[in-house]
Parts: structure tokens; sequence; C-alpha cells
């Protein structure tokens, strides 16, 4: 990864009038910085130049009209789990940390919605919904904040069923460019009523605007819900297994893939005692009768695929851990490598192409020295490399970048994506142009100028 | 309505390029111009210069092309069959008709896709897909095309299970106000990689650019498949059984609500005999089993309601006589008034709204003299008013002005939409700044400027 070119530093004038604004809430110190210069991935650290702590929409729009006065960067910051780089302070700048604004504002139990505050996070938005019997599907791996879930288009193990953040975001309340707030959509299922900015600024990264409230679907918790696991004698069969079950139809809740190595870091990690071989991970969700249909079918499929050991988990606590299982996949994989820092990636191609897609990776995988965990969520198509280096040691980033170029550029033949739900950041620009074509990423070039003209917003991220 | 101000003749030299380029499928005749200037509404037609009949996508670069170096006009025309005033040339300039590019390019049935050029028809399209085990669930009252319904982010009865063009649309091709032609999207269930621009196309109403192929998700056909027609006492009761269902999370396919003139209107059309009172239309997709338990549990959910007369149609032929009898409804309701127009209008609101809107709604149209149906997709708390006029009568407009303006201003004040899904056009121009506030609407405006700075892809729509 190359150097950016030196920033100049923060005019004085600004950081004593971010001071004056924020107090204790403003600070440079190099603790604070550095842990906002990095995420979780393998991508070096850039530490901003600052760190506001911003509490309402309005302060985080003020401090943005203050950045922009001097020509200073900002980038919005939630929980500090993406990996793509996105945080990385490359010209610098004022790191807005959204985490204070983590009220719940309203549960609209009846229409199926909730409106928060930016930083509260997805397991956080559960907790309050309980006894509401309703619940926000989208879980990604680490327990992100809504604003930077939506600011990634993040998903996870349910969105085979209830769709990713592109799907499930009603409307937004958003500070531009130019500190003005606005808000994007609505709290009507559906609307024709003009250009889609809630869907404009999903995904988006806070390279367009910085999502400061959002409003969110929410589903009914299923009457029943039933988990399994079953493992099969190779990769093949599983993947097999999971096209078959999208084509036929079936509404499973999730059907996420592992592979072995994948299952001794969980094993290692979170105590369990599941096969070490390549595992499909399902629930269903529905009525009690559904329920038991789909998995019977579901069932059925599997053993036609050589699928054995199928173990139910019908009891909450046996579901829970088992998800907490998935959910902690990845951190599982960075201890089996201590000290190691973990060089994440994802694609995502079409269902009919995915068995050809896992066993040439798996192929490329043969060919090098480093471990790496190949594991996701299938059943849209979309799967994890967890590639295990040491940033230090040239040959492993080199096969890292090696392997890493390989599976998108695969992914890219086959009329899929560079990055299901990671985004790009900084990591994946460099396959911008091959995934889009010029004139798709000269339209976005466009939008990006029309909505911050300066290039203050997170600057440096997506576009190549 | 205001006549817009005269403008210019066709530059000479542009109808002789094009002319050149298209041969006979280059008009300036008053019939096919006074056919792509009206719409299926009270809109007064405005007839644009000339037509001009595409049919690939390089075609429609290069009439675009040509027409930008005269600065003159563009106005994408599918099947015609927008309700907003969309297609009315109010600048004049050249209507490029897509019917002609009719071909369905491919159907990836392992993939549940397809893609489509933008004339493909809604109806043809299944036609198509007949022998796959697949549909298309989007289907408007008219048989729309695809492109003009991912330009109108269209719905229609099956978007409470199955969503509106906004989450079916997977991938366009769409020509640029200067002739470069684009992919948006990509065949991957989803994606992080960079600005959604699918969706920021989808809805834009051929303001940003021209749609003139699209890849669409399709759905096996269900299993199983119910139909029912059950009576109320009145919309109030109707009404609140379809909220309890929704709030339950019954995944009901369709869930429509036709009152009591609408019936009379469709008895008189389609030769039906259904009881001339409030109604409710369901349907049920899925297992037997599953089909079989929604069906009841509407059906108690239903008599809990005062709901009686639950009529089933299970049978194919059955149910499709009564889904284009609900279809057929806009037609049915003009036969009502002869030699008389539409203006129809259509809200959204969060469903807990649902039965207080349409209550205040019932007693605003009480007030007027003019015969006024609703009906609609109230599983989605979106609804219709199908007013009759004539439109050279003054008081009948007066009418009809006000009604449309109160149901908006409701659904507003509501947290709805002024519009679900018929679009913005010139109709609802005025309720934009409402709806959305300074702030978004400039940000709209911004990216119109972006995209298209010369004001010439369908000029006069979507923004005030």
């Amino acid at each position: 990864m190359t150097r950016p070119a030196p920033h100049p530093p923060l005019p004085e004038p600004l950081v004593a009038a971010l001071r004056e604004r924020l107090g204790q809430r403003f600070s440079q110190g190099e603790s604070v910085r550095l842990q906002h210069g990095r995420d979780e991935s393998v991508h070096a650290p850039e530490p901003p130049d600052a760190v506001a702590f911003a509490e309402s929409p309005d302060e985080v729009a003020a401090i943005v009209r203050l950045c922009r006065e001097h020509r200073v960067p900002v980038i919005p910051y939630g929980a500090g789990s993406s990996v793509e780089g996105h945080l990385l302070a490359v010209r610098g700048g004022v790191s807005i940390d959204l985490s204070g604004m983590n009220r719940v504002l309203a549960i609209h139990a009846e229409d199926l919605d909730a409106t928060v505050q930016a930083g509260v996070t997805r397991k956080q938005l559960n907790e309050a919904l309980k006894g509401t019997g309703l619940f926000f599907p989208i879980d990604p791996g680490a327990d992100a904040s809504l604003g930077g879930m939506a600011a990634t288009r993040a998903s996870g193990t349910n969105a085979v069923r209830y769709g990713t953040m592109r799907e499930n975001v009603m409307a937004m309340t958003v500070v531009l460019a130019d500190g003005r707030i606005i808000r994007t959509g609505g709290r009507a299922k559906k609307s024709s009523a003009g250009y889609d900015l809630t869907r404009l600024f999903v995904g988006s990264e806070g390279t367009l605007g910085i999502v400061t409230e959002l409003t969110v679907r929410l589903y009914p918790v299923p009457e029943a819900m039933s988990a399994a696991v079953c493992t099969f004698p190779d990769v093949d069969a599983a993947v097999n297994t999971v096209i078959q079950t999208i084509q036929m139809g079936v509404p499973v809740a999730r059907i996420e893939l592992l592979d072995a190595l994948t299952l001794t870091a969980i094993n290692r990690f979170s105590k369990t005692t599941l096969p070490e071989r390549p595992t499909l991970f399902f629930e269903f969700h529905g009525s009690a009768t559904a329920v038991a249909e789909q998995a019977e079918f579901v069932q059925q499929i599997a053993g036609e695929h050589g699928g054995e050991h199928f173990q139910w988990a019908t009891r909450p606590e046996e579901r829970t851990r088992l998800w907490q299982a998935r959910h902690d996949a990845y951190f599982a994989c960075l201890q089996l490598k201590p000290g190691g820092r973990a060089f994440p990636t994802d694609v995502c191609v079409p269902i009919s192409r995915l068995a050809e897609c896992i066993a040439a990776t798996n192929a490329d995988l043969a060919q090098v020295s480093i471990p790496i965990m190949l594991f996701g969520h299938v059943g849209d198509g979309n799967f994890h490399l967890v590639v295990l280096v040491d940033p230090a040691n040239e040959k492993e980033m080199a096969e890292a970048e090696w392997i890493n170029e390989r599976v998108v550029e695969r992914a890219l033949a086959m009329e899929g994506t560079c990055t299901g739900e990671h985004g790009i950041g900084l990591g994946k620009k460099k396959f911008m142009l091959r995934e889009h074509g010029d004139g798709a990423v000269d339209v976005m070039r466009a939008l990006k100028r029309a909505l911050d003209p300066d290039d203050l917003l997170n600057p440096g991220k997506i576009l190549p």
C-alpha cells in the first residue's frame, strides 16, 4: 500500500473553534487518533488529525461546516469494524465519532419500523426491541453501528431471506457537505416520489453525506425457528445443496457455508466440538408447520448430496450458541495466527456459478503457504476469504494480494461483484473500473462532484 | 393546467439527420405525434415534434446525441400507460419510442433472473417464462413496458409480498444525456461496490437517462396458490382486517381493497356478479399446507371484523378471472362516465394510519358531486382514487383537484408519500417540496444538473 502525500496540520483557528464547540469531546490525543485511524483489517493505520465526538445531527452539521471553511476532510466513524480501510484518514482531517449518538428514537411496532441515531448498534436495537415481538435482521459479523452498516450497504446471515441494508433502510437524516441537514425517504412502505436519495446514500461510505439518523424495517419474530448443522464430504457437495435449495425457492432464513479450517478455528475459539469438515448452518423461520416442512425438504436435498449428521437446534439457547459461533468465525480465524492480521475479502456471484467459483478458488488456495478460511452467505452467492498474514512479511502479503486479485477477477468474469457486503473503501478501488466500466464510474464521479465539490467527505474512498 | 411557453420547431438539419438514420421509423405525422403526447389520465395532450422508433441501445444513443447537438429534448416512450403526464412534450422535442425493442434477451432460470429490452411488457415476459416454472410478479394495472415500469418505480398487487421495481431491477443499460451507454448493477444478488446507480435510475422517469435494457428478478411459481374474495359491512372493517394481517406478519401475496362503487364498475365491465360492497381480494402463495394455514388464519381475522361470503378460487381459471377483473378496475371505472376522463391519484401511508386516512378520505368524497372510486394495494398502505371528470367542466375539475390536494396533504401529514407507485410526472411536482423539503429537492436538482446539464432528458418532470 502506498503512503499518501503528507497533508498540512489542522489550522489553528479550526482547532480553536472545534474545541470551543465540543470541549472535552474534541481530541487530538495520540491514542484516540490511532484508534480512529485503523479498522479490523490489514490496512496500515492512517490516523486523523483529530477526533470530534458528536452528539446530535446539528453538532455533526456544525463540525462539517467548520471543517469546510478550512477545506479540511471529515470522516464519519461508527464502531470501527469496517475492513476495507473505510475509516483511514488518507488525507488527514477530522474523524467524526457518532458512537455517542446511540439513542433509539422511536419504535413504531404497528408499522414494523424503528428510527435510531446512527451510532446505535444492531445488537442494541434488538435489545430495545425485546418484548415488542419484532426484530431487526441485518447482522454483519461485528456489532456494527447502523449508520456504518448503511454506509457500507452491509448484510449478513439473514440477507438471503430479509435482504440487505439496501432493502431495509426506509429513511435517513443526512448531513451534506455544506452542512445542510436533509431527510430522505419516509415511512411509507413504497413511494414513486422522485429520485431515490435513500439508496444513493446507502453504500456511499460517507463520501456523499454523513448519515446521522435512520429508519429501518423490522420483522415479526417468527412463530417458530429451527436451526441445523450438516456436514458434507466436500465443499462442492455443500455448495450444490445450497444452489438447489435456492433454485427450488425454499424461503430459508439462513444458509451458511463454513470450510473445514473455519470449523477448526471455531472449535478452538468457541469451545465447540463440531466436526471439522465442510459444513452448512441452516435456519428456518415461519409457522411451526412451515418450518418443519422446509427443514424436512432441505434435509432431503442435503442427503442427496451426501450431507450427514444433521443436528437440530430448536431450543433458543442452542440456536444462539450456534449462531454466536458463526458470528465469531472472523475473530476465531484471527486466533489461528497469533500476532497476525486478517486480510479479509468477499465476493458475490450469481448462484449458478457459485460451485465453480468456490472450486476454482480452493484450487488457488492450495497454491499458497498462508492459512486461508472460506465461509459465507452462500445462499446469496456471497462468500468470504479470511487470509491470515504477518503484514511485515512481504511474501505473505504478496500471496494475499494474489489470492484477492484471483477471486475478484473470477467473480467479475462470472458477472458477479468484487464485494458482496464489505464495501470498496481503499482496498477495492482498483476493481471499480473493471466491475462497472468507465462510463458508470464517470457517473459516480459526477455524483460525487455534485454533492461534494470540494472532495472533503471521506476523500480517497470508493472512486479510483 | 397552464400551457407551457411555445417552443421552436425542430431544426431542419436534425430532421434530415434523423430521417437519414431511421427512414420510415422517424415520423412527424399528426396522429403519431398525438398518440405519443398523451397518457391514460386527464392531462391535456402535449404532442412531441416528432417520434423516433428505436431498435437498439446504439440507436437510442445516436438519437440522443443528434438531439443534443441541437439542444432538442428527448422523451422516452414505452407503452404510453403512465398517468401523471410523464410523456407529455411540454418543451417539444423528440419522443423516442422503445416499444420495438421488445426482445427477451436472456432467461437465467437457474439464477432467477431475466434480461430484457426496455420495450418488453410485463405480460410478454411472463409469456416467455412459461415452462420455466418462474414468473415476474410486478403487475401495474396496464400491460406496461418494463422500461417504463422501472422509470416510474411501478408496483402493483404483488408488491406486498415481492416488492416493487425498486427491489426487482438488478441491472440496467442506460443511455446518458451525452449519448454514452453505461451498465449499472450486475447479476449478483447483492453488492457493496460503489454508488447504487441502478436505484438512482429506477424512478427517475427518464430525466437522468434512458433505460434500454434491464435485468429483473424472477420467482419460482409457488407450489400452491389460492385466491379469495370477502365482503365487509364497511370500508373500515376491511381496512382493519388488512392492518391486522400485515402486523401479524402473514406473508400474504396479495391483499387488495375495492370499495362498493368499484365493484359496481367491475361487475358491469367484466360481467361478474360480485356483491357490490367493500371487498378484499386475497391471494396466498406457498406450499399447499402453508397456503391453507395462511388462508385459514386470514379468514379468521376477517371474520372478527365482520367479513363474510368468503369465496375461494383455487382453480387457475377462477383465479385468473378474479385478478383480471381487479386489473381492469381502472378501465372499468372509466366506463361509468362515458366520454369522461379519469383523474387518478395514489398515495401511500404507514399501515397504522391507513384506516384513519381512508375514513377521512371517504368523508371528503361525500362532499363532491363527481363519481370517485377507491381501491388499491392496501397491504402496502397504498390506495388509489379514480376521479371521473369531464375535463371541459370547470366545476368537476376543481372538485377533482380539491380531492387530490386533500388526500395528498393527509398522506404527507401521516408521514406517507404523495405517490406510492404512479410517479411524479407533471401532476405531482407541486407536492415535491412538501414531501421532501427544500434540502432534499436541492440534492435532486444537483443530481439532475450533474447528469443532464442541458436539461434535455424529459424536461419539466419530477422537479418543481
